[in-house]
C-alpha cells in the first residue's frame, strides 16, 4: 500500500515539476531521504492527488501560500515553474501575485513578482536558445 | 475618478460579501473611514475589479493565504462566506484547507478547518431556520 | 499498509494526547475525516513514530514551534497537555518557553507563558477535585 | 548592578503602562517571575531606557511591530493604550496603523484597528464614567 | 483624478527613495507595471502622502515592520536608505532595530542589524569616492 | 554585576560557538555594540546559563525555533554548528527539522534540510582537510 501512495504522488510529483522532481528528491538522499519520501507520499500522493480541484487550480494556490510566507522563494520559483508546467499562464501567475499585495503586504507581492520575472526570462531564453538549436540543426 | 474607483470597489465588495460590506465599512466609520474606503478602492476596485481571474479563484486564493497568515480568522471566516457567495462549493473550499497544511503546517489547517465548520454549520442554521419560517408561514 | 501506518499513528496519537486524540479526529468528522487522518498517519505516524528522538523531547520541540508560530495558541495548550502526558515537567516547560523570547520575541513567550498558565492551573483544580472526589468517596 | 537595572527598567514600565506593569508582573510571579523580570529589565531597563528616541517614537515603533506581527492582540491593545500614555494621538495611532496596510497586508491593519477602536472607547467610557462620578460626588 | 494620485505619489516616492522610485517601477515594467502603479498611487499617493506623521517617523515605522516580517532585506535596505535621505540619523535607525529585539526576536534584530551596516558602509563609500573625485578633479 | 551576567553569557556563548562567538560580537563592534551584549547577556547569560535544560535540548530548542521562523537562515546554520558543538548528533539534527514539517509546513522543513547539508559537507571537508594534514605532516 505504501507503494501504491508513493507511485501516486511520484507520478504527481513528476507531473508539476517535470525533471525538478527527481531532482529535490536527490538532493535530499545523503541527508534525509525520508523528506523526499514524505513529500512525494504526503504532499504529492495525499493532497495533490485529491479531485476535487484541478492541477491549475492547486498550483495557483500554492503560489498565493508561498507567496504569503514570503520566506521561501526557492520553493515559490519551482511552484511558478509548475503552474506553467501544468498550463497556468504567465498572466495567471501575476494577477495571483497582484492579489497577494492586499493580504501578505507589498514586500511579499513585489519579491514574488520578482522572482517570477526571473522564471519567466529563464524560460524565454531557453526556448530562445532551443530554437536558434533547431534553426542550427538544419 | 476616485467615484469610479469607489463606485466599481463598492460593487464588488457587495457581490463577494453581500451586507457584509456596509458592516464592514460602517464598523471602521468612527476610528478611519480611510481604512474602510481603501478597502474599497484598493482591494476590491483595483485588484478583485481585474479580468484574468474568475471570483471563484480569487476567493479561494485568498482563503489560501489567511490560512497561511493563520492570525485573521475573522477575516478568514469572512472570505469563506464570500467563496460560498459567489459559488465556490464546500468541498472545494475544504480542499484549499487541506492542501495548505503541506505548506503552513498542520495547526494553521486544522484551526482553518474549525473556522470552516462553523461557516458552513452556520449556514446550515440559517437555510434552516428559513426553511421552517416558510413552513410555519403556510 | 495504510492501515499499519494508521495504527500506528493512532496509538502514538493517544500515548501522547490521551482522550483528546478521538476527540480531535471526532471533531474533523463532518467537515474532513481525511485531515483527522492525515494528522494520525503523517504526524504521528510517520514523525512522532520515528525513534531517534524520545517523546519529551519531541514535545518540548512542538512546544518551541508553536511558541514561535503564535497564532496557534489551540494548539500550544494541547501540546502542553501533551508534554506533560508524556512526562515533560512543568518546570522544563517554562524553559522551553522562556528561551522562544530570544528567537520569537517577548509577546510570543508571554503570550505562550500565559496559555501554560491556564493547563497546569486546569490540571490542578482537576487533581483537586479527583482528590476530593477520593475523598468524598471513602 | 542588577537591582539599579531592574529598578530603571521598573520605573520605565510604569511610566509607560502605569498600573499595568505591576498586573504584569503579578499576572507571573507563579508560573515564571523570571519572566516578568526580564520585561523589566531587558524590554525596560536595556532598550525602552536608552536615550536616541523619545517614548512616543518609541509606543509607534511597537505598535507598528505588533500589527506587523498580527498574533498579540493583547499586547498591542497594551501597546496602545501605553503610547496614550506617553502622549501619542489617537490620530497618529490610527496612522501607523494605516500605513501597516502596505507592509503587513490588510487584514492586520484591520484587526489592528478593531483594537485601537475598542481601546478608544473603553477609555471614552471611563473618562466619561470619572466626569459622572465627580458630578455625583458633588 | 487617477492621475492626481499618481503624481502626488510619485513626487512622494521620489522624494523618500530618490532615482531609486524609478528603477522600481521599471524593474517592474515588463511583468506588472500595475504593481509599479500601485505601488507609487497606494503605498506613497494614499499612504505617505496623508498628513498626521512626519516622513522621518514614517521611514523608521517602515523600518520597524520591515525588521518585524524578517523576510524582506531588499525592502529593508531600501527603507534604510530612504529614512537616511529624508532625515533619519544612523543612530536612530540602529534605535529602531534594537528595540525589535523585543517584538521579533534576535534573530530578525540582528539580520536587520547587519543590512543597516552594509548600507552605511556604501554610503560612506560613496561619499569617500565623490570626495576623492573631488580631490583628483582639483 | 553586570560584568557577572556578561562574563556569564561570553563563557556560554563560546561553549556552544566556539570561535563564532567573538566573530558574532566583532561583526557588531561597529555599528552597535550594544546588540553584540545583548546577546551575550540576555540570550547567553540570563538564558542558555539557566539549570533545567541541558545544552544539547537547548541547541535543539533553538534549531525547532528558527526552522519554524523561516527566515533567519544564517543563524540557524550558526545554531546547527552550536548543536553539533554540544554533542548533539546529526541525525537528531535531522530529526528535529523533520518533526517541523508537520508545523511550519514542507518549505520551512526542506530549506533548513538544506541548511543542514551545507553545514555537514562543510564539517566533512573541515575533518577531511584536517586528517590529511595530519597525514601530510607525518
Amino acid at each position: 500500500m505504501k507503494d501504491e501512495r508513493h507511485e501516486k504522488g511520484w507520478k504527481k510529483f513528476q507531473e508539476i515539476h517535470g525533471p525538478v522532481a527527481k531532482a529535490t528528491v536527490e538532493s535530499l538522499k545523503d541527508i534525509s531521504p525520508e523528506l523526499g519520501r514524505f513529500v512525494t507520499e504526503f504532499a504529492f500522493g495525499d493532497i495533490y492527488s485529491r479531485p476535487g480541484l484541478d492541477l491549475k487550480t492547486r498550483q495557483m494556490l500554492t503560489i498565493a501560500s508561498l507567496v504569503t510566507l514570503g520566506n521561501a522563494p526557492l520553493q515559490l520559483k519551482s511552484h511558478i515553474k509548475g503552474a506553467l508546467n501544468v498550463g497556468v499562464t504567465k498572466q495567471q501567475i501575476v494577477e495571483v501575485i497582484l492579489q497577494m499585495a492586499v493580504y501578505a503586504g507589498f514586500p511579499a507581492a513585489m519579491n514574488a513578482m520578482y522572482a517570477a520575472k526571473e522564471v519567466f526570462k529563464d524560460r524565454e531564453r531557453r526556448k530562445g536558445s532551443s530554437k536558434s538549436a533547431v534553426r542550427s540543426s538544419k
